[in-house]
């Protein structure tokens, strides 16, 4: 198995409501048969009616609302942009669950919550190299492999 | 913002355990600090502490251990190795929540679920172009922008 990821599918309540939210944060994406698919570098972000993303998976979906358990991160080249993207996202109607603060990393982060209660760090790692089309590229930390 | 996702972490409970099913589906990473980073083509894939995710991010973990409400998707060229991978990540202790069968959109794909429970679509898509380096490019769909 390779290690990449081809698409994240984060699961929605209501589609309009959560497109309208990544559309104002500057997303563009394609709807399509009730889905929206947004290419996001080398992958896909895909909103999708969780209770369809649910059963598609062969999963039932009791203990819903609360941490997803998993997280995603946007990483960017200032503190500014930080700020920025955590303003817009909250002008949006995100809920901002860890304002933008220096991180134990030595960064500079915040995370907000989409309409789904899907978290986002938005952060400022200067340990964390972007190339010129945003990939991440993890440093050799010299560790054991 | 910039339409990328940077990291995706996923929370654990026991990090060795993880760590050591993604070494058997062939996933190579490096551990710093009680966390483990894989580089997933223009992204990563970071296993950490569920608990100090949640705490991290602002979030209270109560509702857990049900459906995360996001799933990735894993896209390969072939049935054979839908198949394939299926096999080696049952063998690594996987839960197969959907086996490998046809799907609504003329693909053909099944479900996984890795040690905490993260759901993990490996999937044929004839529509969806991969790259040379495993880059998902997203079809035209000739939908709404």
């Amino acid at each position: 198995m390779d290690q990449r990821v081809s698409l994240i599918t984060l699961g929605v309540e209501d589609l309009k409501r959560s497109r309208s939210f990544y559309d104002q944060l500057g997303w563009h994406g394609q709807e399509v048969e009730e889905t929206v698919f947004f290419q996001a570098g080398g992958s896909a972000v895909v909103l999708w009616s969780r209770e369809k993303l649910a059963a598609d998976c062969g999963i039932s979906d009791e203990a819903s609302g609360g941490f997803d358990g998993v997280t995603l991160a946007h990483n960017v080249r200032s503190t500014t942009e930080v700020d920025d993207i955590l303003a817009v996202a909250e002008r949006a109607g995100a809920r901002i669950t860890r304002p933008a603060s220096r991180t134990f990393y030595g960064g500079y982060a915040g995370v907000f919550l989409d309409p789904d209660g899907h978290a986002w760090e938005v952060a400022h790692n200067p340990g964390f190299e972007l190339g010129e089309d945003g990939s991440l590229i993890l440093p050799d930390f010299g560790a054991s492999e």
